[in-house]
C-alpha cells in the first residue's frame, strides 16, 4: 500500500462509522460536523488519520485500510475528544495517543471475534474513550483540560412536545457523532441517503423506535428530545438491516427487535457507568449488535447477506 | 416442528432450570411455585412459552426446543418479573419483551461458548433480568410498577438457630426459583427426586455446602436461613455432579470444590452489583460453572460424561 | 510426574511471575520478599505449592507443571494474602483455598484463550484476589483478619523529588510482588538479570515509562514514588519484549506502546474498582497484554518469537 492512498482511506473512515464507503457521504458527514463546530471536523479527521496510519505502519492488510475500516473508530475518538476537552495541545496529544491505542484494540477485537464472524464495530472507540473518561481524573494535566459538562436543559419538561419529537428524530441521527443540532442530523441523513437508501430508511426507523420505546417506557422528555435514546438504535438498525444480516422479512423483524433491545440496554449501560462517571457512548449498539450477530447461526430463518 | 409440540416444550422448560427433562418434575416445580403465589407459576409458564415460541419462529433446531432447552431461561425471567413487579399490564409486557430478548441472548451465548463445549446455562436469564433491574429506574412506567423490596428480617440474629439451618437447607433449593418458604423447597426437592436421585442428592449437598461455608466464613445468619447462600451452590453441584462432568471420585471432588467456590463468588457478585442496585441472581452459579467446565480439557482426571 | 518433582516446580513458580525459568532467579526473588517480611516469602511458597499440587492432582500436563507455569499465580495469591491479612489461621486457610481455586481458573483461562494463542498471564491471580477483596466484607471471619490499610504518605508532595524518581524506578519493579522498599526492587532486578538481560532491561524501561507517562499526565507524586504506576508497565514490557513478541525494531516499538497504554489503563482500572473497594492488582498488565497479543495476527510487521 502506498502512502498516497492514506488520505482517501482516512476520508472513507469518516463514513464507515455508519458502514458506508462513499466519499460524498464522508464529505457530507464532515459538513454536518462543521455545523457543530470546526473542531469536530478537524479532530475527526485527525483521529481517522492516526488510526489509519498506525494500522498501515503495523502492517494491517491493504484491503481493510483502503475502504476505511481502520479509520472509523479514530473518527469517533476524535469527535469525542473535541466534545469533552478544550481545543489545545492536551486535546491534540490525547486524540493522537487514544487513536494509536484504538488501532491496536481494533486489531485485537477483530481477531477475537473472527471465529464467530462478528465485526469489532465501534467497540475500539468505546474501549479507548471509556478508558480516557474513567481513568482521566487520576491525571491532573488531562482532567484540567476538560470542558465543563453540557448544561442540563432549563426546561424540565413533564410532557413531550411535537418539537421534542421531530428534533429528537433528527438528533438521534446526529448523536451518533455527538451532534445535538437537528440540522446537523439532517445533513447526516442526506449523507446516508447518498450512499444507501436502505441505510437512510433504517436510520430514521431506528431513531423513531428509540423515541417510541422511550416514550412508552416513560423516559424523561428532554433526554428523548436530545436524541439520547435514538443514536444507538440508529446504528443497530443500519447494521442489522442489510449490512450484516440479509434483508428478508424475518431479517427486518430481527433488526426492529434489535433496535428495541438497544433502547433498553441504553438505560442499563448508563446506569452501569454512573458510579464511575463515564458516558454510555455507543456501548449499547455494540453489545446488542454483537449479541444479535453471534446468534445468527442458531436461527435458520435469519442469515448473513450473500 | 409442529405448533402442537410447543405446550410440552414449554412445560419441559420449567424443569430444565435444574437440567431435568421430566414432565412430572415440571408439574411438581409448578406446584412449588403455586405455594409461593399463583403469579409465579403463571409468569413462569408465560416466560417459558415466549422464549420457546421465539426460538421456534426464528428457526432454532427442533431437538433443542422439544426438550425444553429454549424455555428454562424464560421460566426464570417470568418468576423474576413476578417477584419484582406487581401483577398487571406492565409486568405482562415486561415478561414478554424480556423473554423475546432472552431467546436471542440464549442463541448468542450458545454460539459463543460452543467452541469450548460450554452451555449458556442460566446466563441469558441473568443478562436480561440484570438489564431490567439496572436499567429500569430510567423508565418511569416500568419502575412505578415495581413491588416494594421484601422487608428485611426483624430478627437481627447474631447466632444461627437450628430452624435457620433446616429451613435454610430447603430454602436454598427453593431460592433457585426465588421461593423462600421451606415447604416450597421441599416440593422442588421431591420434583428433582422424581427425575434423578443423583440430582436430588447434589441439590441437598449443594445447599448444605452453602450453609457450612457461609457459617465458617461468618456470613449473617438471616441470609443463611433465607437460603441466599444456598441456591447458587445447589445449581453448581447439580451441573457438575453427573450432568456436565462424569460422576467419578475426582468428578465428585470437583463438584464439591465448585460448590464451595460458588459461595465465595456469591458474596463477590453481590458486592459488584451493589453500586448499581441489581440482585445477584444466578450469576455466581453461571460464572463458577463456566470456569469449571472450561477448565475440564486441561485436567486428565476430570472428563465429560460419555 | 513424580511427587518429588513438586518442590522444584513450586520454586520455579516464584520466578515465572516474571516469565523466567531459573532457580537462581527464584531464590533471589524469595530473598527480595524476605526483605519485605518473612511472611511474604512463606506465603508465596505456600501459594505456589498449593496451585502446583492442585494442578498435579487434577492431571494437568507434566511439562506445564515442571517449569512453574502452574505455580506463579499461587505465588502472587500468597503474597497478596500476606499483604492484606494478618498472619494466622484465617490467612493460611485463605491462601490455600484461593490457590486451589486459582489452579482451576488458570486451566479455564488457558483453554478459553488457546484458540488465540494468548496465555492466561496473571489473570487467575487477579480474578481470585479481586474476589477475596470484593466479596470479603460479607464474611465477618475473613474481614476481621484483615490488616489495617497501609498509612497514606504523610508528605503530600506537590513536586516530584529526585528521591521519588530513583526509588520509584526500583519500587516499580518491586511492586510486581507488592514490595515498596527500593532495595527489594533492586534484588528483584538482579534476579531478573541472572535469568535474562533483555528482561532486566525491559523491566527498567517499563518502570521508567511508568514514571515518565505518569509525570507528563500529572499523576500524584507520592503514587509515582511508591512505584504504583510502574509495576504494570514493567510486566507488559517484559512480556512484549522478546517473551511473547519477537524482538525486532517494530516489536520493541510495540512493547513501548504497550507499556505506555498500561499506565493509562492503570488509572482506569483503579477508578473502576473504587466503588467496590478492590485493589487494581495486575489487571492493567493483563488487559493490555491480552489486547496487544490478540492483535498480533493482524499486524504483518509484528510476529511471535520463533
Amino acid at each position: 500500500m502506498q502512502p498516497r492512498e492514506l488520505p482517501l482511506a482516512t476520508l472513507r473512515g469518516v463514513c464507515q462509522v455508519e458502514f458506508q464507503n462513499n466519499v460524498w457521504t464522508a464529505l457530507l458527514f464532515l459538513l454536518a460536523l462543521l455545523l457543530g463546530g470546526w473542531q469536530f471536523a478537524v479532530f475527526a479527521l485527525i483521529g481517522a488519520f492516526v488510526t489509519t496510519v498506525t494500522a498501515w505502519v503495523l502492517g494491517v492488510a491493504r484491503d481493510r485500510i483502503t475502504i476505511g475500516l481502520e479509520g472509523f473508530n479514530g473518527t469517533l475518538i476524535g469527535v469525542a475528544v473535541a466534545l469533552f476537552f478544550e481545543v489545545g495541545w492536551v486535546a491534540l496529544m490525547l486524540v493522537i495517543a487514544a487513536s494509536v491505542l484504538g488501532a491496536v484494540v481494533t486489531a485485537a477485537l477483530t481477531v477475537l471475534l473472527a471465529p464467530y464472524n462478528v465485526p469489532a464495530l465501534t467497540a475500539p472507540f468505546c474501549v479507548v474513550t471509556s478508558l480516557v473518561m474513567i481513568g482521566g481524573p487520576a491525571f491532573a494535566r488531562v482532567w484540567d483540560a476538560r470542558l465543563p459538562p453540557a448544561p442540563v436543559s432549563a426546561r424540565p419538561t413533564a410532557a413531550l412536545t411535537f418539537t421534542d419529537v421531530w428534533q429528537g428524530l433528527l438528533n438521534g441521527i446526529g448523536q451518533v457523532f455527538f451532534q445535538d443540532k437537528w440540522y446537523a442530523g439532517l445533513v447526516f441523513l442526506i449523507g446516508l441517503l447518498v450512499a444507501s437508501r436502505v441505510a437512510a430508511i433504517a436510520a430514521v426507523a431506528g431513531s423513531a423506535i428509540g423515541i417510541i420505546v422511550a416514550v412508552i417506557l416513560g423516559a424523561p422528555a428532554t433526554d428523548i428530545g436530545a436524541g439520547l435514546y435514538g443514536y444507538n438504535p440508529v446504528l443497530t438498525a443500519i447494521a442489522l438491516a442489510g449490512v450484516f444480516v440479509a434483508l428478508t422479512p424475518h431479517g427486518v423483524l430481527y433488526a426492529v427487535l434489535g433496535a428495541i433491545a438497544t433502547v433498553v440496554v441504553t438505560a442499563g449501560v448508563a446506569a452501569l457507568f454512573r458510579p464511575v462517571g463515564g458516558p454510555a457512548l455507543t456501548w449499547p449498539f455494540v453489545l446488542v449488535t454483537w449479541t444479535f450477530l453471534a446468534a445468527v447461526p442458531m436461527f435458520a430463518k435469519i442469515r448473513r447477506p450473500s
